[in-house]
């Protein structure tokens, strides 16, 4: 028995917000005091380490369960499979559904309630339930619905993504230009087809980073301490990937029966072009073996960083041939890997 | 192999709110019309229906995710191990943390993180997540933690259900009394030991039930829109509830190897006194069998119903002989089961 991914779909929100849109905003340092640049030199500086020329904003009449929704339907029309054989499904998410202009995370019911529900799916044997991962939530759905598939639990499993960044962002600071809405989604399931998930590896690193990513004040000192926002601790996560991630990477390629160099694309969570770049140059030198050409995808710079839903997005972009030299043929071997808050690190590896 | 609970550890915050706390309440219908009954009849009909008489209240300056860490670290010294020697730390909760007084669900990082962090387990290998799944989602955790197990993907795993309902209740709404704060956990692990989980059942019904549980406004029409709390259609819930639990668990237990004669102890979410006594009523009229004595403990006189921490803790109190008329011996076959928000149903079977 082999577990592969059957189907994929994505949902990349039509409202496009351009870095010039933060041309009139007020940037404000952490300790509330005014950044000392003009906001063109701030944008374009903020450009040329992220890669983020635009990012995609979710209608206000749509939450993040509406988008993963639109991502599944997707998903199953590609499988060809009768949503209702479905086993689990499995969502992704870090605050559940904010409605525009709130700031109350809904959970309840669960997103994955609300999309099964939206799928109008009738059989009560589909288990749905969300998981709270960081970025990483999509591929460690993928690693728990194979557990599950590898236990006899299940067949046939729906994974998504999905994210609405654009409502937790702060407007007085820098970070807010990163976050994006969107979302992925992938059926994964039982086959007796060469390929499928070769290895993975998930690690927490939580003793000292635990905290790098958090819900925390505005910078704006005048706006109420009861309301938070996504903050992050840009440089230390950045030295925290470039440390870890390459080796998890690495790890996973080693345990999956294949060389450094038969793996042919790598799909890396899209958070910051510059670190995905500098993950890439140390994981090779790991190797001490060149960068080939066109092995990493990369979608950021007109979506930004959606968390959860890049890297489902990215492989169902390039597995379309929507992103230029890219595309895949079959035996190909891939890498998901992600990093995010908590800090978690995941990856598997996949054969095509 | 068997996967066995081998720790337990609950937190039962020394808060005690008595019903009596209610009589000064504004008790309100959904439509804002005030209920034609004097408060302390309110409350004798709310005690004669759900049992409860008091609940608890986590202090102000705890957090869904402290409640938590108080149950693990209990958890952990019963069952004799090394934190470091966890590999998987599964947090099921519903609304993250919400601090005391505000209206935020705080999930950046997700509470698995922030309990590990609590613990200062290093071990990155410990992977920590969190799922929602409504009040079953401790009994999900466990299955879950059974499945990575038989997968071969873990051998020891803690499991936490925690939740701070006071924060979200309604003010103006008689429901408001049902809901308590609490956390349980537990250690379950691969062993050779006899005995252990025998069969699980889980099922999602959210094609018409989806929302019988939801985030919604105030009785209390003056408030504004944009906060929500926690919302039930009760009527509804109590009659999905004697539908589905009672088959549920016959499946559960029909899959066991066991039979209903052989079962010694039902620990069943305690959301309300008299749906629990009905489910069990019905439960045993599956099998045209008597109900035995002491079959059911109850905690929800004194405890009130705190979501995912109902079951492990009612589990904890028993095994540890805090529960009159109830003790567990070594061989008893004991099911754990329960319904909530999706609405889901889980059970399993355990040898003890």
């Amino acid at each position: 028995m082999n577990i592969k991914i059957t189907g994929t779909g994505s949902y990349i929100p039509d409202t496009i917000e351009k870095n010039e849109a933060f041309l009139e905003h007020t940037f404000l340092n952490t300790d509330g005091s005014l950044i000392n640049s003009p906001n063109d030199v701030i944008i374009e500086k903020f450009q040329a380490i992220t890669g983020i020329a635009e990012r995609r904003y979710a209608k206000p009449h749509l939450n993040s369960s509406d988008l993963g929704f639109f991502a599944a339907e997707k998903a199953i029309t590609d499988a060809k499979i009768d949503p209702e054989t479905i086993d689990y499904i499995i969502v992704a998410h870090n605050f559940g559904d904010i409605r525009h202009n709130t700031i109350q995370s809904d959970m309840l019911p669960g997103l994955a309630v609300r999309i099964k529900h939206s799928l109008r799916i009738k059989n009560p044997k589909c288990v749905a339930y969300d998981i709270l991962f960081g970025c990483p939530g999509w591929i460690e759905g993928v690693i728990q619905a194979q557990g599950f598939i590898k236990a006899g639990m299940a067949k046939r499993c729906l994974v998504i993504g999905t994210e609405t960044l654009s409502r937790v962002v702060d407007n007085y600071d820098r970070d807010a230009m990163i976050f994006s809405d969107g979302a992925g989604a992938t059926i994964i399931e039982a086959t007796e087809e060469e390929g499928g998930i070769l290895s993975h590896e998930t690690a927490s690193y939580t003793y000292d980073e635990a905290y790098y990513l958090h819900y925390g004040n505005s910078n704006n000192p005048d706006l109420s301490k009861d309301t938070r926002f996504i903050k992050m601790e840009g440089r230390k996560i950045y030295e925290f990937a470039l440390n870890h991630v390459p080796q998890a990477i690495k790890t996973c390629i080693d345990n999956s029966g294949y060389d450094i160099n038969d793996v042919k694309k790598i799909f890396i969570h899209q958070a910051n072009e510059k670190m995905d770049e500098a993950i890439l140059k140390r994981l090779y030198r790991l190797y001490r073996t060149a960068i080939p050409e066109n092995i990493m995808p990369m979608s950021i710079q007109k979506l930004g960083n959606s968390s959860v839903a890049t890297v489902p997005t990215l492989f169902d972009l390039v597995k379309n041939n929507k992103l230029e030299n890219h595309s895949l043929n079959k035996g190909d071997i891939l890498i998901f890997a992600s990093v995010g808050a908590g800090m978690h690190i995941n990856a598997f590896a996949y054969k095509y």
